[in-house]
């Protein structure tokens, strides 16, 4: 049986990295690197499916932690699956529950069986499995689905992180296992081990001894330096397999995405554009931008100057800076929709840059224009 | 100098006082009867101005009294006018701000001057005048402006609203003094009087007397029935000369809209649509919708299996309910959308039914379908 998901690689950068691809699903084909919104709930905050497409959006996450709870993966399933549910046509990649466990819910207990715990919302006993997040999956009926990953903190002790990048093998085994629609889902395997040498590459060795149809990378992203993230970045993706597509996984920063990019990851996620643009911050090319300061009260300039979204080229800051101060969510729009551009639109550049052989050259531009240096680059 | 705002009758229907039309203004001629959009803040709540044009919407109100105090007015005409700063260049009607100040703001005190008043935000001392609010709306810039009026109780003694009335009067004309645009803005005078028959004389005839482009009819939908609103709108809108437009203020329910349009009322406002929107209330061809309920979490139809508006082209109550529930704002917009479109499309087969003389045959087919009879017709 042909793998519903599928990586081809088309050319890799000649100075790092740094790979441009073809991302090959059952609700199309889309170039990588891809920067993925988030649509949490199955909606990606104040965004309609026609506005994603516009901004050239072609894959976006949902999370089976969130929808499992309301509305139900089984009302989705009901509904004709998640693609139908919230009328979106192409690429729809889900977590597999992992990480909300470990950073939302209430109590929880961790076994070789699955994770006990209490929901968020009403503190509800529940019990996730690695076969149930695979049910579940199925149930939304993604494209991409993950695997079921224990979460630990990224300082964790070298003895939990070993016990736990273990259990975490044995249960991306059991999630393929029961895998109940092989022929139009994919699976990905996630690789764990904190900041470990040894244990990445046990983690690597593991899962992709697995027949996965790509592999993330978890475990960064939350707390570890910049400098960090890249170390393990730099050791790990050499063991992932060249025809596999790499995943790393909350990662959204301007400079994240270009440092992330150059260690040969394909694929990324966010919650970082929608979430600062709830707050009136705006990533623009002249850096970080908080529109709702009073600086900007009677600056009739466009959020970016240089960028051609539908914000910039039809809204003020002082408008929006306004929308945003008297509550009205139509600001909350206007910053999402041009945050959620202005990544897609550099990821578009970066597989140019890729193209052309000046990636260093893009980052260059892109850190001194946020004022980035080795030092803060993480501290958007 | 000829009137930047002009009436146009085209035609009367057979059966009834109702009139079709056309309003000209500086930015567009619209059909009447038409519903106006309510955009309070400079932005109809969570909708686009594209998305306005594209379910028919041409003319939107904008609130005198919020847009004062929230961004001012001056900052409004440094960014070009309200057009210019809300990204909108079809028709715009402000109101005078009176009704805000008698109903929002708190310790009023009434003079010949005008009113003073505290802020509903922080409590600022704050001074309305016929000119002041003239000149508000000249920094706004709409295409429509109105006379600052007062807004008693319904049911105040007839004393009251004698004296109310003929400073209200006095105040139009000082008004139209003050006017600094009177080649590109026009003023409507706001009949007033409760339901006293002398005294909506009076005012009408004080108003007629002067060089208003159109005649608001005020002081309705504030508590009084439905039979009571439709007797004043029975005696009054005679009063009124036939080559100005006729605008009705604050109503929006379907029922009222017939029964206006059958009085020879050519415009009307109301933010039900998007306020009941908030709330996960749709107005249907089956009635009042309440898709929030937990009868709909299953229900994968449309909000109305009748209509063609893009939430019903593309989603299901369940998932509505669903965003609604777990308070994803793109919900609010996808039901906004809706009830807007709805009221518009009303007022589209109501300009049809004046053209073919069968406005009473449309009336009993939207009473049948929310169950209105003439005693609950009003309690939508």
């Amino acid at each position: 049986m042909e793998q519903p998901i599928q990586y081809r690689l088309i050319k890799k950068e000649k100075h790092t990295g740094a790979r441009l691809g073809e991302l090959i699903t059952p609700h199309g084909t889309f170039s990588t690197p891809i920067f993925m919104p988030v649509g949490t709930q199955a909606t990606v905050k104040t965004m309609a499916p026609e506005e994603l497409k516009t901004i050239g959006a072609s894959v976006i996450l949902a999370n089976t932690y969130h929808l499992w709870l309301r509305p139900g993966s089984q009302l989705v399933r009901a509904a004709g699956g998640l693609h139908q549910f919230m009328h979106w046509d192409q690429g729809i990649l889900t977590d597999s529950g992992g990480f909300q466990v470990f950073s939302l819910a209430h109590r929880r207990g961790i076994s070789e069986e699955g994770v006990t715990f209490k929901s968020h919302l009403d503190g509800q006993p529940m019990f996730l499995s690695p076969e149930k997040a695979i049910h579940i999956e199925n149930d939304l009926g993604s494209d991409i689905m993950m695997s079921l990953d224990e979460c630990p903190p990224f300082f964790e002790s070298h003895a939990y992180l070993k016990a736990s990048v273990e259990r975490t093998s044995r249960w991306a085994q059991r999630g393929l296992q029961a895998h109940r629609h092989p022929d139009r889902q994919g699976i990905f395997g996630i690789v764990q081990g904190g900041g470990y040498h040894d244990l990445r590459r046990q983690s690597a060795r593991d899962l992709t001894s697995l027949d996965f149809a790509g592999y993330s990378i978890g475990g960064l992203s939350v707390g570890e330096s910049k400098a960090e993230m890249n170390h393990v970045l730099d050791f790990t993706t050499p063991w992932l397999p060249e025809n596999k597509p790499r995943y790393l996984m909350g990662v959204g920063t301007a400079d994240s995405l270009l440092d992330g990019v150059i260690r040969g990851i394909d694929m990324f996620d966010c919650v970082l554009p929608t979430r600062i643009a709830r707050n009136g911050t705006c990533m623009t090319s002249q850096g970080r931008l908080v529109v709702k300061n009073a600086q900007y009260a009677q600056d009739f300039t466009p959020l970016d100057p240089q960028c051609d979204c539908y914000t910039c080229r039809n809204y003020t800051r002082a408008y929006i800076r306004h929308l945003i101060h008297v509550n009205e969510t139509f600001g909350i729009h206007l910053t999402s929709y041009h945050n959620l551009y202005y990544l897609v639109h550099l990821m578009a550049r970066i597989r140019q840059a890729i193209r052309d052989d000046n990636l260093l050259d893009l980052r260059a531009e892109v850190f001194d224009q946020y004022g980035f240096n080795e030092k803060n680059a993480k501290n958007f």
